[in-house]
């Protein structure tokens, strides 16, 4: 088994916790925030600039890969590490969220789901089994389960069934894996309901994995339910075991959700944003399209020492977008990739020095979301 | 004058030439290819990646740069250098070759020239006064003059008339000019007619430069005129002074000239094929969209040590484009220089170790060019 989990140790002053995941591709030092490389390219950034960020983990999508470039591409260029040219770890899920997500150009059974492609409406099915079968040709270091995750404005009705699936198909991943040198996670659902969550807890952690995720959340039901939602499930997760916040990538979220025991986060939000002239800052995010940086000479962020800050002015930048070059893109990605992975390794630092608290308070003010924080950890429990 | 240029030494058997440009911002080892940064960016590119790469030296162009973003915020920026994150040499080009190229939309006087901006037909005006003064505010490292580089298909007086401006234009640069410590080149113009590049060629010298380029080749007359004007022209260039040929890059026009004794060379041929997926190998060019690279896992070149051929595979590079994923480009532009960079340093070595005529035959025996090489070398003198 060349998987292990270690609690490395624990905050004094929070739910906050430092920990080690060995995989085959090396170690991934927790909390820690893993950019996505949806087509197997963290967009706009090559595997050498994510390095430099401080990248311990990229994660890779099933859905888009399996349908392009498809199986046979990866298999014939050995594999997503070394055809994405990156040698250290990678989580794929499991292609779940992505297939519910087509809705109308998709069908669910037991079995599991047949749905259309977005890319050229030719049918397909994925099962657990598949799921399984295509992550482990991927060549991933940890696999998700295939779950169900229903929208934000399901019923409660469809939430549960939902959950009740998540468990059976949780059953039948495990059953079809072949591989033991890397990780499995199960996936608990049940939206914002505190007690789907429990039961679904309940029944994920019975089946047991080698490391839990909190599914469906961050999908459209507004931060104060899902700050709420992370403080009541984060601690029906296992301590043992590594706990994975899916989808969730503002450094507000991840402030929050590390002080709740939140191990591992994944976002397309810093990259995508990015691309879209939106930066971070502890200060608020600036719109570098604004045309009140032109003569602006200053970094992004005069704190943060990523290579776009460290060389490149928001008056250039907002150059670079007015005349759609490429470079654009790339340098923003790095900076709000390289904010969130310095962040993290800051919170990291600081539960080793049992400063924690001190910086999420501080941190949390700066990006205005102290009296939320307060708001949320003042109520009695659900 | 921290500008100076020093001949090394010369090659026994052609009239290859090894040299080094001393700058303000550091040393450029000739025969050199340089990389163009049209707008303050190698498109795609980073200055960290362009380093690596072994650029030397960056072009800047002042037209693009002088309409978006513009002096004020070049100045406010802290100049080219300081602006686009680039510490070693600047070439800048004078905006001529740009504004003649924007035909009906310029007129041009003997005072200078009118014409509309291709971005949004504002008027402006671009005189050898200005064109100089533009120049120093980017903080060249090497200027070029203002010239009239008329079209490959004008007439003989168009081209003799253009000549002759260039010539006058050519003496008020010199006068415009109020910094010592950068270089100017001058431009011979005359087509691809002999006689009026000699008389170009002797009025611009005559004058007196820190260095001569050639202008108005690659503009269409056919790689057979360009290779006999290139021979016939490149020998009415003084030899203690840096030879550039302005706007070449394929590898076969490099090779051939660097045998006629140029240094230097530009182009944005590597940059923009390598957007469009054609990518450079001494076994001829390869089209990455193309289908029978889709299980491939050979780098581009076998041969090539850049950061993409080291790293991934056509078949990667081929799923990159087709999924229209930003790092295609980046990774392509980095092949397509890095080819050209490594070349030309192998022909710095070749020159010192007196084994170039063989280099380049074999080199364009590969590419399918030394039937025209022999041909153009065993005409008579023109």
């Amino acid at each position: 088994m060349s998987y292990a989990f270690t609690l490395l140790g624990d905050d004094a002053g929070s739910a906050a916790r430092r920990g080690r995941l060995q995989t085959l591709h090396g170690v991934i030092e927790t909390p820690t925030f893993m950019p996505v490389g949806t087509l197997g390219t963290v967009k706009g950034v090559t595997p050498a600039q994510l390095k430099a960020l401080g990248a311990q983990v990229i994660l890779g999508n099933t859905y888009h890969l399996y349908l392009r470039p498809g199986m046979e591409v990866v298999e014939a260029l050995g594999g997503l590490h070394r055809m994405a040219g990156w040698d250290r770890p990678i989580l794929t899920d499991s292609g779940g969220f992505q297939v519910f997500s087509l809705r109308d150009r998709s069908t669910i059974r037991e079995s599991g789901v047949t749905f259309s492609s977005h890319l050229d409406g030719s049918r397909h099915v994925l099962t657990p089994e598949s799921a399984i079968a295509i992550q482990e040709t991927l060549g991933s270091d940890i696999m998700m389960v295939f779950d169900e995750c229903p929208p934000a404005d399901a019923s409660a009705q469809r939430v549960r069934a939902a959950m009740e699936r998540t468990t059976r198909w949780a059953k039948r991943c495990l059953e079809a894996r072949t591989r033991d040198d890397n990780a499995l996670f199960g996936i608990v659902q049940g939206g914002v309901d505190p007690q789907l969550r429990e039961v679904s807890a309940r029944a994920i952690t019975e089946i047991g994995f080698d490391g839990y995720a909190l599914g469906g959340l961050s999908v459209g039901e507004g931060r104060y339910d899902m700050w709420r939602s992370v403080r009541h499930a984060a601690p029906l997760l296992p301590t043992g075991s590594p706990r994975y916040l899916m989808g969730v990538g503002t450094p507000e979220d991840l402030l929050f959700s590390v002080g709740h025991g939140i191990d591992m986060f994944d976002c397309v939000l810093p990259t995508r944003n990015a691309r879209n002239a939106r930066v971070f800052t502890f200060a608020g995010d600036l719109n570098l399209r604004n045309a009140a940086f032109r003569l602006d000479d200053r970094p992004i962020s005069d704190t943060c020492d990523c290579y776009t800050c460290t060389n490149f002015s928001r008056g250039y930048l907002r150059h670079l977008h007015k005349a759609k070059e490429l470079l654009f893109s790339t340098l923003t990605s790095i900076h709000n990739l390289g904010f969130l992975i310095a962040m993290m390794g800051r919170l990291r630092s600081a539960i080793e020095d049992g400063t924690f608290v001190e910086l999420r308070r501080d941190l949390l003010a700066k990006r205005g979301c102290l009296e939320l924080l307060d708001q949320v950890e003042a109520e009695a429990p659900r």
